[in-house]
């Protein structure tokens, strides 16, 4: 496996490379990210995993400076899942410039998520669309975890003609349902002991929906008093189609329920899909 | 010379070729552009001219519905000049939803035509990029009359790591110094003889800078106000910088007059490079 901090090392290296596989990450793996890897090398002959910790997708007051920074251990764990370039380019290679050419989202993009991290899908979208065009990969894997994420990607790559098919992998979690995040660790015994409650929540509204909830607004509220109950300061808890993130019409049945919350100073998200009888 | 009217069929085409050489047009063909394709002859061995007249780059009160559409004509005359593929997409193929994912580009270009067209830059890279996406050119040409465009896609390669190298051509000029465009056949008679008038102001201030000048302020101002005089609207006529289009430092050497104005209806743009000594 090799370990490339350049854009130009990198070009060397796939000249004459077909049937590359992107997996996109921030780096600090955990089991989730070497999931995304593995589905990787069940789509293509060569997996490029790219790490870098991308300052435009973070908000102001956001964890950018202690997003913690593992590239070592990374590079450990990759090698032993097979990738074959692991691609960790420094922030002047990525950004030589201050970076004024962006990508412009659908309005899907200011809620949810983009409501309380203005920018941050824009940032995320601008460094994915440069690493695409860096790598060139045919195909590219993003984890369900980031679900509005994963859905504004696979936006852009169809609304711009990318020549990249885009595979979402399902979310890993911990034995008792907590979604795998590099975020996870600012968590303290106590707060890694509560997290879990917010994925449990998420079960609880998709049984009501299979059981015939019908009053979404009605399950959001509730989840979103539970969880402020217990301490958590809620973002939002909202139940969307799966089909374009918008509230679903009466007659939807692919859902997912979308939930974003803080326990202390840290933030976590995650997200279920329900399939519902109409 | 294939003509190809959707994605599908020219990716069937272009499956395999290497070396793709792109000029995207708008159609309604001049010498201009066909000197865009001999230049794009020299540099790769595939030579596709795209001919797609954008809504997106277009304002509401501008010439979109009665923009020239003359694909027949054009097909014949880039037979004669070797392209090796036309591709004309319909609106439906290159739009099948409304286009929510759009280039945001810098604040330059608000600036020049970019303060006169509110969002025409915007639609332009975006599906230029678009274009680049589908035809995934290892050069694409453009030419100079369009200076703003032209830089604003350079900027865009540059800031998005699209693998495209930008050439830019020379303006192609008729006999008495007027730029070539589409829409010099929106002109009378009376408004084609006094058209040149634009082109001989930029001369003028070529002269007065090589000459010496400094006050560029001045310069403007004096050029619009004869443009005005003799009936013109005019939109500005700036002297700009030719590395980043902005007002240029007073030891800047590579410096472009560039200037839009109205005659009736139509409108022309046109510019000039100056190497001034320093």
């Amino acid at each position: 496996m090799l370990v490339i901090h350049t854009i130009a090392e990198l070009h060397v290296h796939l000249r004459g490379v077909t049937g590359i596989v992107l997996v996109p990450t921030m780096g600090n793996l955990h089991q989730g990210h070497l999931d995304l890897v593995r589905i990787a090398r069940q789509y293509g002959q060569f997996v490029v995993v790219s790490i870098f910790v991308n300052p435009l997708q973070f908000g102001m007051n956001e964890d950018y400076s202690k997003y913690p920074r593992t590239l070592e251990q990374d590079c450990k764990m990759l090698e032993q899942c097979g990738a074959d370039v692991v691609f960790a380019p420094s922030e002047r290679d990525l950004y030589p410039q201050p970076q004024q050419v962006t990508v412009e989202l659908p309005p899907i993009a200011n809620e949810l998520c983009g409501a309380f991290r203005p920018g941050h899908f824009r940032g995320a979208a601008t460094v994915v669309l440069k690493l695409f065009n860096i790598v060139q990969p045919r195909i590219a894997v993003f984890g369900k975890k980031d679900y509005q994420q994963l859905y504004l990607m696979r936006q852009m790559t169809a609304q711009l003609n990318l020549p990249v098919e885009i595979i979402g992998s399902e979310t890993v979690r911990a034995s008792d349902g907590l979604a795998l995040s590099s975020r996870n660790q600012y968590l303290n015994v106590a707060e890694r002991t509560e997290a879990v409650f917010l994925y449990q929540n998420l079960v609880g509204i998709r049984l009501a929906i299979m059981d015939g909830a019908t009053d979404f607004f009605k399950l959001e509220r509730q989840a979103m008093e539970v969880l402020s109950a217990r301490g958590w300061r809620v973002d939002y808890v909202a139940i969307r189609s799966q089909s374009n993130l918008a509230e679903p019409t009466a007659c939807e049945c692919n859902l997912v329920i979308l939930a974003a919350a803080w326990l202390g100073k840290t933030r976590l998200i995650d997200n279920l899909e329900v399939l519902r009888d109409r």
